[in-house]
């Protein structure tokens, strides 16, 4: 496996670069009988599409997507399912020194080396259009989890240094930085114009809730549900951290105040806190699960930096262009999309983790 | 893949719990002809051993390796490395309420959801003493890392709030917490004692640092190299969180400082600064590896604590036994073992990027 | 894994249907720098495109591919290369019982039980049209191959009673059935005229040469050459058994006829025959590898059948429409495909099977 | 992967030379629950292990299994089971030539251009030593299938030129050949005797039953049941071929009576006939699922031989020591053992097929 591949049961395969013909995903190991349509996954696509306020950048992509696969008569088949999204604005501009140049804070350097030389335009395969392909198979699988009572939320928790306080799940879609704090989200807006202004980016953190997993999700050892989800998080480009639950708080605890004790509630074990981010031991227990992604500030800025070309040769570079001064809004849907997919594969990992369950579904 | 197996090239598959019979590592793809005895394992092993101190468990584990298959005439062979330990020190005694009650803070709760029953001795399969297993197969990724360069080390950058702030790699080995900072062991060693006289436990963050790693190292999209070591961080019981680099930090930084700008040295493409903790874009870059990984603190503790048993009744719990007061020392080199595994993973896969290596390869 | 992709190094996802938008492959892992364009793939399409002779389909498609991805300024980049053909002659007809009743020999019945409902259109994801996924990663994998001097070739060795007696390469794509012999052709063709005026179809023997693969090859154990092609072959649809060399004629033979006398030629080890097939223990001995593939008649006939429709009524089936008297001939190229897809798969991973390799490749 | 592992939920992987300290296996995702004691696991073992007639070799092992980890209170508790059998009799003598010679018909050329150097005692990783830990791990999933209704039995088919004619199962366990036909037995017996005089060895066949198996079990594509069963028994050394129902037979039939009819036999869809061997497109049917594997003969043999040794000089050999005179009669176990490890892991596939599944499974 090269990397392009993600999950054991479901497992998703995306490709494509920024500016190519298309990108795009195929989902094999979906289970058959879920209605889907275009709209479903478009209403997921459109979360992350360029061009939709002054922080993102103006490249014109519809993003629109076409089911090439999978789906017969408005239900998916078990089938492979393969979604497109064709690229149409791909300025098919003199890159000049981009070509050859490698811009600080990118992959261009890790690309060349490591294949011996890289599609240049707009970064290539490393390009934040390959989460296209991740966002369409997150809205498949959230669609999935939804009919399971799981809800999957994501959500900016802070941009630079200021975070939210407040918390209105609502008000996250009626600001262009998606942040749940009307008084956050302006705060932070003022804060980004005066990153442009001054050529510059910022980074910011972005917080997922899941809800309604329940108890008993994920494997022991290697594959633990919180070891996926932050291989799943960390594999999207520019975030450098993640935590659950309490994550670096609890290194400066002490074991009295970060255990959640458990309690009984209508006859159900549920926890009187969550310090642990609904994971003990790498599998659910019951509790909302709640981590947070670090993402730095966009690599691309207009301000003239110092690098090295591929001949070897010190230069100085400005990268002018259409670059999102911050990525985190835009990364939301893809957090969202990327734990959506996580937590769909390990819960049907449990569906055969106990020899009565292989008994009941074959006792017929 | 139920979970105990991780790599694409090198694959590692652990087994074992903490009261049974033995517990061990299959090691599959593991290049032929590395020198290989017994003792090259057991060094590592040793540093993870139990009662090496006061604050670690008093189990008395030799935990001695024996190489059970894929060595011949003190070389690996290419076949699976088999090693074993026993479990010597397994107290046969009456787990009393243990058996029927979930201990707060540990995944008893989740692994009776998942499986209907559970080995309640000494946790079973989420005890520490899974690790063994990694620390064991850890220890001979890093003798082949080595001998291409490559060092790995790792050590405890903090206890509950005190932090480093000199750092004498040698001192790390000279007191019990592993710290390379004497004044700060000796400040860490006075906040465990306290915590330990209020029958409470502590947590900290552990830093892994790798040199000598090529740039072009690491796979893009879902095998991204920070990725999977995010996955092998938090595959490690008790770990809530990981950075890269500058991690959380980077979100509160602008492009223009976070980047790294790239320069020549020694007709080297080398990096000024090292935000990126030598990764970017998931490939690394030339730089030191630089990660951190937040340890909770130890959930046994002797304290009282509220929680609920099996038949559903609520109890109060004391948790008495061997148990370390704190799990960062003891992890340290389980960090180091994951992180050489992914590293060496990484580097064999890089050795079939490009068509020219191929036919290098096979030109004659 | 749900079972569309294969290859460990290189790995190929298939996905499509007959009679869906379009069918494609995704190629991961695939190296970097490999010359690269349509035409390369093309060429092997073309080989299984229907309507080529009376004794394919009508059904009138000229599988056209694009690609989509993984290939810039005419090499491939070391990412995904993406690959679609569109469907266009999908007749949108009524289909009648079809839709509703379960073809003998077919997969309906399967996959109805197994999906609970299916894209009765065509066989759906069952036809044979899901090889052109295949068919084009192949291709690509065969003009790697050639780099390194090795040559995939397969051509039908039997149909029905008739087999080749001659082998004159050259002749197998003069005849329309792919057969190296023109005697054999004739009178297959004659044998085939009579089975369709019977309103049947008929089945044959495929078999595949692979020149220049070095000894060493294969991983043991499962992953063993043989093993791997065996999976790879009879995942073909309408294949029963595949035979290795002497396959199973060589179990009526004594060891001392069966075994291979090594010798020297030219200061290499050659065999002095090859009742091996080229491989032994599952690894590549040096020697041609030549495997056989037996394919069953077509299911689709006009011929009036009994069976069963999902309302559990017993009904009689006439199955008219475009369908093939005979799938060994378009099936060679499918054969090929699959093979150079293993071998070059397998090639790849011998690369790191030593650690002298590893230190050569990183002595830099 | 490096090959030692099979297999997508119950994985297992496999370890051990002919002559190092142990071989074995660990099974991992194995569902929790089965009742298991070592017995049920060493009747498999026995029925491989060698010394039990003048046909196979006199090499003195018990072959006594060891359970190490993954059960508890006798029941599999959803870890790794991890299953050890201690090598006992390795004759430490001087392999002399042996060492350094490569014996036709042996992986030992294709190991050393593998892997550089090989351990040489006993065909090291490539002996048949190799199939314990296989069927170790098919005893535990035999155990499961039985508890799902679903029988595994293999048997010898044919020996040489002889056949069975007559069928009685019970037959099988009553001679050292493992034929269900007690005159086919006899002339068999005495068909080796001569080989056996004339220093020679010989080959079979062995047919595998599986019974029980629902329709729909499976995955299209690449892991269609019949090529990951073709895959597993490939994959046993000295296995040449495989077919699946009629196998060869099929291509030289017509569609018409190759087809199975279905018809509905008290309210459930049956064939009337099974020319597929119970799989259709890859899908089970729910017949029968019937194979053969056609099993080289032993390559050491006590008659002189003209090889080539590592220096590149040709020697004559003559392999002298304790060899099976036939493999097929202890390979019969093994051949059920995979069958039944291959079933058992599409099995649990199923499970997740469909929406209505989970939502069932999930519903409370």
């Amino acid at each position: 496996m090269a990397g392009s591949t993600f999950g054991n049961r479901i497992s998703i395969t995306t490709w494509g670069e920024s500016h190519g013909a298309a990108l795009g995903v195929v989902i094999d190991g979906f289970p058959a009988g879920l209605k889907l349509c275009a709209a479903d996954i478009q209403m997921y696509l459109d979360r992350r599409k360029p061009g939709q306020s002054k922080f993102t950048t103006a490249r014109a992509e519809g993003d629109e997507v076409e089911i090439l696969s999978g789906v017969f008569e408005g239900r998916t088949t078990g089938t492979p399912i393969s979604l497109m999204v064709r690229n149409n604005d791909q300025h098919s501009k003199d890159y000049g020194d981009i070509a050859t140049t490698y811009r600080p804070g990118h992959a261009d350097f890790g690309f060349h080396e490591k294949f011996g030389f890289r599609d240049y335009r707009g970064g290539g395969r490393s390009s934040g259009r390959e989460t296209i392909g991740r966002v369409a198979a997150g809205a498949i699988c959230a669609k999935l989890l939804r009919e399971l009572g799981i809800e999957v939320f994501a959500y900016t928790k802070s941009i630079g240094d200021i975070t939210i306080s407040d918390f209105e799940l609502g008000y996250r879609d009626q600001n262009p930085l998606a942040m749940p704090d009307s008084k956050a989200a302006d705060d932070a807006a003022e804060y980004l114009a005066a990153c442009m202004l001054n050529n510059d980016s910022a980074g910011g953190v972005i917080e997922c809730v899941i809800t309604g997993v329940p108890a008993g999700i994920g494997d022991p050892v290697f594959d633990k549900l919180d070891a996926k989800l932050a291989q799943a998080v960390v594999s999207i480009g520019a975030v450098k951290g993640v935590e659950i639950g309490d994550g670096f708080k609890a290194s400066k605890n002490v074991g009295s105040l970060n255990n959640d004790e458990f309690e009984m509630n209508c006859e159900k074990v549920v926890k009187a806190t969550n310090h642990s981010g609904g994971i003990l031991g790498g599998i659910s227990d019951g509790d909302d699960i709640i981590l947070r992604a670090a993402i730095k500030p966009t690599p691309s800025i207009s301000k003239m930096q110092h690098t090295v070309n591929e001949a070897g040769e010190e230069v100085d570079i400005e990268i002018h262009g259409r670059h999102d001064p911050i990525i985190v809004p835009r990364a939301v849907v893809v957090v969202e999309a990327m734990c959506a997919i996580t937590v769909c594969d390990a819960l049907l990992g449990h569906m055969t983790d106990r020899v009565e369950y292989i008994k009941e579904f074959y006792k017929n």
